[in-house]
């Protein structure tokens, strides 16, 4: 499993210092004790697990404090509640998947042509937000605020860097948006849940997609 | 301006008989009066002029009673209440579209070649859409919901047609869809309205990406 990125103050305004757009839940102290850190690890790992096994709606606060082998208390203390569980969840989701595409190993890290990258960023995003399907479409309940979170900020810079580093012709921001279009949540989930259409034919298309414009 | 099409039923399952997926309001009596129908087109003109003077928002029905020289009694015992306007005047303005790339002249209409009405489509729908915003960012404040209207369908198979058409090579059903991506209304609005880039240029981003297909 890929570690998180440690925790940084999120800035939306920021573009350049990409790290910045870590989708991070406000309000943390900059330094929590190692064990304490190691301790939230453990609590989000087990609460992924169990809302892979049941869907995030069947897990109670309880069920994670047992899987962990803490007390019911611990897991309030730092969470606060179940709506802070869920914002940090999708963070931890978010943070996982981000390192993989920053430092992770070729294709989809750093490493192979801009190509290979842009292809395995698609099918990695799909694949991602099918495995934590329940977080995604929540998140992205209200359409107006989805281009203003900082995870679509940050794959947005990241498509971007990738058209520009392939030589892609044209306007690099539109195409961006472009590519961003098909890999939406709510479009994904459509075309598997509701057409029937299997997963390696979406990929296919993002590849078909992206192939057109880096020929 | 364009008529709009004559009431209809709406199926949204039946994919091949095109003029059904018109969005139109259900529990229409199947035939209005001549009078009454045009009595309907024009309180609606005028509804639809006054919002897009002033907004929607700053539109009462003593207003469009006042415009089309009736009383506010007709107007309510026309569209219900202002819901009912609502849905009324989307229809109506969707009908006008839909007319307008089925029917009317080339490029968008018949009788250009199949590249070039695909570029005409999206124009229009940039402008259109923004012409008539407060309607279409309303009507797509549940993303889960878009994808599954009857104007989303029609819009489908009409781009769909064009790209059997234009003999685009690959998974036409996958491309419309990214295709139509690109026009989802929040992102155009997006763009436009929070981004500072220009109807023109959204407009050349759009071309670009048919071109992509249709070489």
């Amino acid at each position: 499993m890929i570690e998180p990125l440690p925790p940084s103050p999120m800035s939306q305004d920021n573009l350049g210092g990409r790290a910045d757009l870590a989708l991070m839940p406000s309000g943390e102290a900059p330094r929590l004790r190692a064990d304490a850190a190691r301790n939230r690890t453990r609590l989000l790992e087990v609460a992924a697990r169990l809302a892979a096994e049941r869907g995030i709606a069947n897990v109670t606060m309880e069920d994670i404090a047992c899987g962990a082998g803490v007390g019911k208390g611990t897991v309030f203390r730092r969470f606060g509640d179940r709506t802070g569980l869920l914002v940090e969840l999708l963070s931890h989701h978010e943070q996982q998947f981000q390192s993989s595409f920053l430092s992770g190993p070729p294709p989809l890290g750093p490493g192979a042509p801009p190509a290979q990258r842009l292809r395995a960023f698609g099918c990695t995003v799909i694949r991602h937000e099918r495995a934590h399907r329940d977080f995604y479409l929540a998140a992205h309940a209200e359409p107006g605020r989805r281009r203003t979170s900082p995870a679509y900020q940050f794959r947005l810079a990241h498509v971007g860097m990738l058209l520009r580093e392939a030589r892609v012709d044209g306007d690099i921001e539109l195409i961006a948006h472009a590519l961003l279009g098909y890999l939406e949540t709510v479009l994904i989930d459509d075309l598997l849940t509701h057409r029937g259409i299997s997963v390696e034919r979406v990929e296919a298309g993002w590849c078909d997609l992206v192939d057109r414009f880096t020929g």
